[in-house]
């Protein structure tokens, strides 16, 4: 095993350091955050930082980095205080990947990689068509992290839509069933594979798959 | 597709929503959180809310629930200052799942389980032995999230301990090579498989494939 310190990270080449650090989170959700700007222009964002906050109320959040580097997604959210996050499957990878370039405001990043705005019941925000997961949420709060002047976004789920065949009886979706992918790192994507589910945890007990 | 409102969602059982919210922000990155008791006692909890803050400093945050859920980590943290996340693999995911019950203040989840705590460099928090990819936090904020009473915990990274080997020439590592896992919703656990890396996004240009 190497042992590495904040000494040496430090000294690192930037693109180096922010590989290494991205990686050190693990495996994570990457979703494509889609908003409309006040004109009526939809915007696209792909985020590899949401997070569950509650479920009851359902409150999801994500990190947004600081103004000057992103500045669209979150001025749209907080102009029209409602934004949706959609799931991104392995039939459209490259073109989420591609909403990462930096486009200039007035273009919609839909037109520029090839995928379909989708509005539904009246909702002032675009879903990703082709994404089979997905929810619109209201904004509830955002609040500034001063240590480096990004921002935790938390909205409250309004609308979820899905393919029905994922859902569990017991609520639990299989996501896999659909390619929902994670990601590593700034530029990584992968694929995944059920090992199991496990049973609530109890002291005195010893964890126990659950039947499928 | 099927849409659901929050209407609905509000009438469903606690544990069905609950399942169906946590898995809605997709497969998410899992953690061992390590922390010592200010009496020298270890606790070791399961996370599935790691979130990267930032690079330069390397900064990672974690949503901790209200205080009454979940007290023991938290409380760890603001006494010592100092904390470890640790990958989970294919290899001891049982155990890792094991920590997540409610055991008693003054109980080593590590003995409870069958983990193995190690210290380094005598910094106050045991890592976890078995984990291929470790590092040490010390505590930068406490943000509480009003909302619903959790917290954003967000921490420096002090010191990484990996396998050398999962570390390519530009800093990215290959978490795949150690099996980290992810998560999906609150009790399924996943391996994964690399799909592909991409180059850095640019307007006007296709998304390229990383050559291996």
């Amino acid at each position: 095993m190497q042992i590495i310190s904040f000494s040496i990270i430090q000294t690192w080449e930037r693109f180096y350091r922010a590989n290494f650090i991205n990686c050190l989170t693990g495996f994570k959700s990457v979703n494509l955050v889609g908003t409309l700007h006040k004109n009526g222009q939809p915007n696209l964002g792909i985020f590899s930082s949401v997070v569950h906050i509650g479920s009851d109320p359902a409150l999801i959040g994500y990190i947004n980095r600081p103004v000057k580097a992103a500045p669209h997604t979150l001025a749209n959210i907080q102009s029209t205080g409602v934004y949706t996050i959609n799931h991104i499957h392995s039939s459209f990878l490259e073109q989420a990947h591609q909403t990462s370039a930096k486009y200039p405001d007035g273009v919609s990043e839909f037109d520029e990689v090839g995928l379909t705005p989708e509005f539904l019941e009246n909702l002032p925000a675009p879903f990703v068509k082709e994404s089979k997961v997905k929810y619109a949420l209201t904004l509830e709060e955002i609040i500034p992290i001063k240590l480096n002047d990004t921002f935790l976004v938390i909205g409250k789920v309004q609308q979820v839509c899905l393919e029905e065949h994922i859902v569990l009886p017991d609520g639990f979706l299989e996501l896999d069933k659909v390619s929902s992918i994670c990601s590593n790192g700034i530029d990584g994507y992968y694929s995944t594979r059920l090992i199991n589910r496990y049973h609530y945890a109890k002291p005195g007990e010893r964890t126990t798959r659950m039947t499928k």
